[in-house]
């Protein structure tokens, strides 16, 4: 075993004094719990719009639905993007206009859309003809944007396959949408989430340039790129900071489309959101398996099932600290419940204070996104993840 | 394409007769929702009972924890085994007697074995020293079992590594049990849940006879041998019936134990739930990713984060069944939110008519255990699973 002495980067995720305030606010608490920092949320809204002042924002409302949460950004002057009927609900309800609403989830039932659009949402994503029609039927007029199948390498957490088509396919639908009806309004596409290589902007932002071109051939002038997100958050893994992210994309998109862009939305989810928060979790266990196990398990109060579905395959590798001094100990992490799909990481070694002991806390970093909206409603009988705002 | 009329064995997993029925039940409710049968649970129990009158039933609430199944297992006499202090929550407040509940979870808070051992739970599960010794502090006396580590080779969804420890551990911990002020009661093991090789339960009982024999050596004798769960449920995979399960496993006793066995608890779950449940879902969009796509998608109103997170890589395989005639057409399946991960089936290729249409039925069979409780609180929006009880 090596004897170094645990390190943990601290002051990349918070700083002293807000950590300090957080132990200080935590600490009378039940764990697990999550908290969220509008103010941290703020902080990335304006730095996105400084860096990105060519795009619209529209914040991708499922990596972070809290009401407190959509009300900042709302303020702010955000613009939004549903994934659902539900969502929808949940914007109007806090006083979103339907203008500043787009409905990006390219499954869609008939009456849900029927629904939308009364409701005055007029901008939908589609990928087939199947809901390009159904737009037809019950959001006649409608701006129309198609999302493009791109590939998700480099990216944490992909997003391939299931969404969009290929080009070819898309601009068959742009050249049905006008006698349908609908105004082909734009493209989008989604690099994966948690998309560590630039390039794959620039690939996929080639692929809309030559549909562009395409469909202007045909009279059809588009107006329109949606980039989706996929601008990264800070985990374990390295990447590059939103500026370098932010001069990249918009020199890619000078390259192919020249000093006039087209109107350029783009929807950040994760990269709003996720370093807002912090879950603050309890040791229940640590064990061995037997008397000479190379590695401890260290079991917390909060897993798969209680907000961190993301750990799956180890996908998402969350920041985690533990406040005591030792040396460095690699262990295998694990959740509280009788499930054994619910370990945390075991092929990634994540190291800790020989000292940690059941009951200490740990902190786990860059949990603001995909946590608790994604915490079961009762399996094991253990509650959906309580949050707090501060 | 082949041109084969599609066909589901549908009278396996449901007689035609409760079929019209359930789908007159269902037909103005909207989707996705799951039906419970409650009878179909009471003849599993009594099933259960008959073919293994050597064991003590303790349903394993983690399964499906509706109040109306638990009410049901308990008018019908069987024990219960709690995974977590809101598990044994539940059972007291609907009058299960403590007396009738184990604690069947490793990893446990010192402070929820307390809670526990209060409110009269004196049977405990344990796989560690840590463990032990805060049973020690917090439920002196009570009757301890311990979790052998097996492999989980031919087990659908695999419970190992993360329970358990090595036998030579555990013969250690059994050692060391009266002396802190605990009855070394048994042995329990847990061959991986939906477990279609029966072989795997010869290996654990071996284990445990060689432990018995051990710890006797040392003048303790242990009384229980607790077999875990892992009979199957009728999935798309073949698995032998109970019958045959219970057959084998009471020769793998006699042989190990002779005629005098030692008192033998099971803890079914995914056995006793698993077949009473239906899912009802509707197609939302049917698409083709290219113009030449081999298949077809189909992306139904349920998926992984609203109750089918069995699904995860494809390890549970529902049998799926659309009430329409045609050609079998294979597809991919996937669920309707906004996240790539919540694809159900692409490698394991289902089949559907062809005729299959945007707003048909799917009729999701085996869906009683591990889908309400583990669905999401609000991923995308969308509210947990709905269910109903017949």
């Amino acid at each position: 075993m090596k004897k170094e002495p645990y390190t943990f980067p601290l002051e990349e995720f918070v700083s002293k004094e807000d950590f300090n305030k957080i132990k200080k606010f935590s600490h009378d608490k039940e764990t697990p719990f999550l908290i969220v920092d509008l103010q941290k949320i703020e902080r990335s809204y304006d730095e996105l719009v400084e860096h990105m002042r060519f795009a619209k924002i529209h914040y991708a409302l499922k990596a972070n639905p809290m009401d407190e949460v959509v009300l900042v950004l709302k303020n702010k002057g955000s613009n939004f993007d549903a994934a659902t009927v539900y969502e929808l609900d949940q914007l109007l309800r806090l006083g979103v206009e339907p203008e500043r609403i787009s409905y990006g989830n390219t499954i869609k039932k008939e009456k849900d859309i029927a629904y939308a659009y009364e409701k005055g949402v007029r901008l939908f994503v589609t990928d087939s003809e199947s809901d390009l029609k159904k737009l037809a039927r019950k959001a006649p007029g409608s701006r129309v944007f198609f999302r493009i199948l791109t590939e998700s390498e480099g990216a944490d957490w992909p997003l391939s396959r299931k969404f969009g088509a290929h080009p070819d396919l898309i601009y068959q639908l742009i050249l049905k949408t006008q006698k349908l009806g609908l105004e082909p309004y734009g493209l989008s596409f989604h690099v994966g989430s948690q998309q560590r290589d630039i390039g794959q902007w620039d690939n996929a932002i080639s692929k809309c340039k030559y549909l562009y071109v395409a469909a202007a051939e045909k009279g059809i002038h588009l107006k329109m790129i949606n980039l989706g997100g996929g601008f990264p958050a800070k985990y374990q893994a390295q990447a590059h900071d939103l500026e370098t992210y932010a001069k990249e994309i918009r020199r890619f998109l000078l390259e192919d489309f020249g000093e006039k862009l087209p109107e350029i939305i783009i929807e950040p989810g994760r990269s709003m959101v996720a370093d807002a928060g912090i879950i603050v979790s309890e040791v229940i266990m640590i064990s061995k398996k037997a008397r000479f196990n190379q590695y401890k398990w260290v079991y917390l109060d909060i897993g798969k099932f209680g907000g961190l579905i993301e750990t799956l395959d180890e996908c998402i590798k969350y920041p985690i600290f533990c406040d005591k001094k030792g040396c460095a100990e690699e262990v295998i992490l694990a959740g509280p419940t009788c499930d054994s799909m619910d370990i945390l990481y075991e092929h990634r070694k994540y190291s800790f204070p020989h000292t940690m002991k059941e009951g200490n806390r740990v902190y786990i970093f860059t949990t603001g996104a995909y946590t608790q909206s994604c915490s079961c409603v009762g399996f094991n009988g253990f509650p959906p993840l309580r949050s707090y705002l501060i």
